[in-house]
């Protein structure tokens, strides 16, 4: 059995950079944390280029790590260093970046015909890491065929947007587009209705239509949709708030209308 | 105008003293950070002791603050000491402890008749602060009646869930009891139906009945809800998961069944 390397092993250091994100984008890299992400990252083909994993992690998680070319054995400091959970589980996987073409999703994920019953999110400006993970990992329970992070959103690759998904970054296709209007073109000349989820919108989300093709567009945490983004969509949609709350945030927000989509497209009445 | 307390000031020590659990629980005393906290305890008769405000936020706040009978000027340093936000507003409130007894919550808020559209939520363990704000705000905004926190649930008083609620603390009556059997059993005989929303469940959420009055009840974001406390529901509901996730996380649950309830108890098809 190989010695565990330390934290000042130059592969641990080099792989420790990554929790910057300007050094994940460059070298299009990331690590994921915890045994439900390596196994997802060990799903597909040419994503995990080694696992870093304490040798207690790797007795523990042996048949999530079955499928790895390469275990890398690190010590219990070495690990803390990679991880940046609060109790790290002692499996951390360094990945290739995943992120497809916009043209890529929008054109292989097309409807077959206005009545497909598809599902598809635009996220404009998300700011928060965990609020991105929980819509990737909500969209996918939703049976979303992939998600946009548009706009200046934050990073997917960012730690805390892997945890939140729990796993879910691996499951679905995630393009990132920095221009919102042109996310909401592409999905619509694919086939798509774009519906902009709208606190002021003037389709209340029970009345609508949601069997056919539908991608949602959602806003920032704090400001919402710019006014001339949300025109782009086909249509604005409000959720329906009683009691004295002025709104939900973004992540229930968005469970709201992705599972009103998938029970109008999945469980017509 | 009198000059601003500073950090070393008594009352504004006494009233740090409140950042801990054990404090607030002694003197039922906590602290609504920021204007709409604030807003949300001043509508409330016999709620805010004194506000705490910066005099930069005492003028910019100045409608908000209107109704309170005591402002208590503070510095900047003495502001952040009372505050856990990473961008303080300048504005903090001694509360009195709002919540009230479950049986005078689900007395006071009873059903009418089977047919009644009440909506009711009970969390077990939720340990999350943030996680338990959110579901109260997500219970405010689908038209609940009230909240219970049973078990070993975190403290409704804590910032972080004062904060998530956005306001909704002060909305809803809420009531702790630390039996969440006890409390199952209280909303059944008021009249309630029990649903647990649970991912094992054997009642699909979309082909349920939820027009009537209903007491949801949710678990811990880890583990969920124990075996022989689902069993204590009168159905046990699951969300219909697509695509390749498991599960959604607590409070992104809770939204989906809540606004569930409040299409079919609001919104007849």
């Amino acid at each position: 059995m190989s010695i565990p390397l330390t934290v000042g092993n130059a592969r641990v250091k080099e792989a420790r950079k990554l929790s910057r994100r300007p050094v994940r984008t460059e070298r299009r890299l990331f690590l994921a944390d915890g045994p439900k992400a390596v196994e997802g990252a060990l799903r597909l083909p040419d994503c995990v280029v080694e696992v870093f994993a304490t040798p207690a992690a790797s007795e523990a998680y042996a048949d999530v790590l079955a499928p790895a070319r390469l275990v890398t054995l690190v010590d219990d400091r070495a690990l803390v260093s990679l991880s940046d959970a609060v109790s790290p589980a002692g499996v951390v996987a360094l990945c290739r970046h995943l992120d497809v073409p916009l043209s890529w999703l929008v054109e292989q994920r097309a409807p077959a015909s206005a009545s497909d019953p598809r599902l598809l999110v635009i996220c404009a400006d998300v700011r928060d890491p965990g609020n991105a993970g929980t819509v990737i990992r909500t969209a996918d329970a939703a049976g979303a065929v992939g998600v946009v992070l548009a706009g200046q959103s934050v990073d997917v690759y960012n730690p805390k947007t892997v945890r939140a998904s729990v796993g879910s970054v691996f499951h679905l296709p995630i393009a990132l587009e920095p221009d919102p209007a042109a996310a909401v073109e592409a999905a619509r000349a694919a086939g798509y209705t774009v519906l902009a989820a709208d606190g002021a919108g003037d389709v209340d989300l029970f009345g609508a239509d949601l069997s056919g093709p539908t991608a949602w567009l959602f806003g920032n945490e704090a400001w919402g949709l710019p006014d001339e983004l949300a025109a782009l969509a086909d249509r604005r949609v409000a959720i329906p708030i009683h009691g004295q709350a002025e709104s939900l945030n973004l992540s229930t927000a968005a469970a709201v209308c992705l599972f009103a989509s998938a029970r109008a497209q999945r469980h017509p009445a």
